[in-house]
């Protein structure tokens, strides 16, 4: 990691000026450092971040190496993700007691399943609200990335826009890093809308993936501007994993899918607005639209990735709407430099909004995510590795899951070369319950568990999604389950998770 | 149960005149046997009826008779519960291939459990979602129980909506079971509000407890009424248990605990919408609040309960908002007689929009519903027994927990005398995950989860929620969990059902 290039000391060039739109502000440019001891020891802090996109920089990196002479505990809520292994460098600054609500660090995780860090895993639509009504918090201070502040003080948001809103609103005191890197031209892009207060909180107004309602900055009085920081870092880029034969047959059983359900009347030729979670998965069966008939699609989503641009430069999207832009280097470069050529038909909310549920069930969103593992009737564990190790976080999947029009669930059938099946007896943890998953895809192909009972899901996912190596396996348990315990969900609970504990055994899932 | 009386035979006397407004219509009296004739074997059929109120009575006693003779199988999509052991009947005549989405029918129970009934168990919010985008039914035939007709042949349901409003829409024909018994002055109490189709649906206008949005009526065309039948038999009495010591300690948690959120400024002082899942604790917790200093309360529930009443009766409660009222004997006679003095404080809307997860989230309701056990990160069970045993479905719990301000979850901490925890290391079932539960409350203590991490959940639930007979078991099952596997929820997979087999072997949880 390069360090950005931070200090007040710089001239302040012409391009600080044309940011900087609130001239009392000017006086607030401070260094890393300078801004980083306004943190305290015991403070929340609130940093702006999503899938990588859009995170403070500079400051947690000042903060980090302040630590090592101030030691000191903190509690660090995100939007979700950060880039530049600041969670790493947070955690072993020993600055990390509590952190919230997604990461995707290595060290970090590690720490996690020690439980050295409290990680507390929310719906990513939730976190703001538990903020709002101090049933979590308060936050103390909020550091967020910025391309410009308005003449009034409002913050124009970069690659993501996340929880940043809210924080800098609850926070008394916030932290810029404006970096330049990011165009100016993104102002207009973003679409900062915040529920009221209730009791008298009216509907969040967002009716079509386009729908503008907000202002195209954060706004805040700028007498809480306590720092400006002007860092020139980019995004750490996407992890960009190219499509292998089984991403491909998973696309390739979705969109056979979707194009049956058009011919049954049950979605229009554009489909309902799509959200894809973050990962390879999900890149490439959005890659895969690119090559099907589908024309004028829409998304709703949190994060937007590179396939999301490869379907608007081919015309087949017409929209996107989510709260953070993640790509790999040279979409990056593609996009970011070009940013006014893609910026009417993007949008980048607040995550409570890109997540609500209230949006999602309106627009009737088809969502595709990821699974780690999921069982016989359906029910989804996205996120703890043989039932009790955290890997991310449930993300965004359960705002999306639980209303949508319909919820899809990926997965490999396989990993670790076949030593795992994604299909189990029993899932080791459930983060999706049976209620809330209708289609499941694996390479082997798809199961429809729509208005099936949990005998009739199972016979769907031992036919469609077990990998044939296992599917006599799974039959056996089933059937056995069915015989001798019975049950509208039949299982052996002395037998449920031996697959997982054979596994820990053996290093394999088959006996 | 007494048979209802009904017959075209009788003379169409001034109350039935003055309720079928539409005179078109007397022609279509018939029996309940014609009434059935309609219903071939096949189809899919749709009964009016939620938590036992206004479920049509007459018409499927008919059907199951008619089935002696005439043998078929059909699919029977309900709001919730049936009374007057209608899915007992139903099932006897061998009519039931398929159910939903809800039943708490002793005899249905067992045949679901053998696996002879397919019972498809939802979010109660999404079943009509489902059925209008033709993921599931269509439906056939609507049966649906009103008490009276308006003059362009608008149905005004009785003491529920449920989904009757969206099975009388979608369904190409409608057979209406005039209930003389029920006041016509129920006529203005419920409000009949249905999505727009998508792409072009508009928010939910409700925005307080008692926004009206919709028409006192449901709208359809005539024609499509197939038949009336005239019946006058009651709704099926509550159940009503009443209050133990366990249900007394328990409610006395919960306002405590509410009486410390008013304090502390989380909460207004006459608290945010209340929602409280049926049943005898949910009432109970109801009535402990007619002995508490709130006033001003408002209800956005399902089922409203002898409790609701007391409560209005007693001036605390402004208004309730529901899609069904089910009472004891005593409360539907004071209520049901008296239908003018509550009429302007009861709302009653269909499923959906009860259960809307967009209004819940905006209204910021407080949920409290009950589990049948939890587990030390907070992971409920509402429906399973043991695991694999059926009870009566996850209802409208899911709707309400996952969208809540506050997703309260109560249960006695043990059942059967002690042989059975409520707090047990590894829920055998889950309905709702860690994501969806802030509170947990025993007769023990209450678990106060919020924006702590795993680890931390667990220690709360053992010392507030756990028995003392079994806070020794939790710990030790904890600690070596987390010595021995660690994680960021720490379970012990060999061990982690051990309570559940070992109830199942020997008829006690404890070793």
């Amino acid at each position: 990691m390069t360090s950005p290039t931070a200090s007040p000391a710089l001239a302040l060039d012409s391009e600080i000026l044309a940011r900087i739109r609130c001239p009392d502000l000017l006086t607030r440019i401070a260094t890393p450092d300078q801004a980083a001891s306004l943190i305290h020891d015991g403070m929340t802090i609130g940093l702006s971040g999503f899938t990588r996109a859009g995170d403070a920089k500079a400051v947690p990196l000042a903060l980090a190496e302040r630590a090592k002479r101030h030691p000191m505990k903190l509690t660090v809520i995100t939007g979700a993700s950060l880039g530049h292994n600041t969670d790493k460098l947070l955690y072993e600054a020993g600055l990390l007691a509590r952190r919230m609500p997604f990461q995707v660090d290595d060290t970090l995780r590690a720490a996690i399943n020690r439980g050295e860090v409290m990680f507390i895993d929310q719906h990513l639509s939730e976190t703001v609200e538990a903020l709002r009504s101090r049933q979590v918090g308060p936050v103390d201070m909020a550091v967020i990335e910025a391309v410009a502040i308005t003449e009034d003080g409002g913050i124009v948001p970069s690659t993501s826009v996340g929880n940043s809103a809210s924080f800098a609103i609850l926070a008394p005191k916030v932290i810029i890093e404006l970096n330049l890197t990011y165009s100016a031209a993104m102002e207009g892009m973003h679409d900062i809308y915040i529920p009221a207060k209730r009791p008298s909180r009216t509907p969040v107004p967002v009716v079509t993936c386009d729908s503008r309602v907000g202002t195209p900055y954060i706004p805040i009085d700028p007498a809480k501007i306590a720092a400006i920081v002007i860092t020139r870092e980019a995004d750490s880029p996407a992890r960009v994993a190219t499509p292998d034969p089984a991403t491909t047959a998973i696309s390739a059983h979705l969109v056979d899918f979707l194009q049956n359900e058009v011919k049954k009347g049950r979605l229009p030729p554009s489909l309902n607005p799509i959200q894809a979670g973050i990962g390879v998965i999900a890149n490439a069966v959005l890659s895969e639209l690119n090559r099907s008939d589908f024309q004028n699609l829409r998304m709703y989503s949190e994060v937007l990735q590179d396939s999301t641009f490869e379907l608007i430069d081919s015309g087949k999207l017409l929209y996107a709407s989510g709260c953070s832009v993640t790509l790999s280097a040279p979409w990056a470069e593609r996009v970011f430099n070009n940013i006014e050529a893609y910026r009417d038909r993007i949008i980048l909310r607040p995550q409570e909004i890109s997540n609500h549920p209230e949006v999602i069930r309106r627009l009737g969103i088809i969502a595709i995510n990821t699974a780690l593992e999921f069982d016989l009737y359906g029910n989804v564990n996205s996120t703890h590795v043989g039932g009790t190790h955290m890997m991310n976080g449930i993300g965004g999947s359960g705002d999306f899951a639980r209303n949508a029009y319909l919820s899809i669930f990926v997965a490999k059938s396989q990993a670790k070369s076949g030593a795992i099946s994604a299909v189990v007896p029993m899932a080791s943890h459930v983060d999706h319950t049976e209620h809330d998953v209708d289609i499941l895809i694996t390479d082997n192909g798809l199961a429809d568990l729509r208005g099936l009972a949990p005998r009739e899901r199972a016979r769907q996912v031992i036919a469609h999604c077990a990998h044939a190596d296992y599917r006599d396996l799974l039959s056996d348990y089933f059937e056995r389950a069915c015989r001798e315990r019975g049950g509208q969900t039949p299982h052996l609970l002395s037998e449920a998770f031996s697959w997982h504990e054979r596994y820990t055994r053996t290093g394999q899932m088959k006996p």
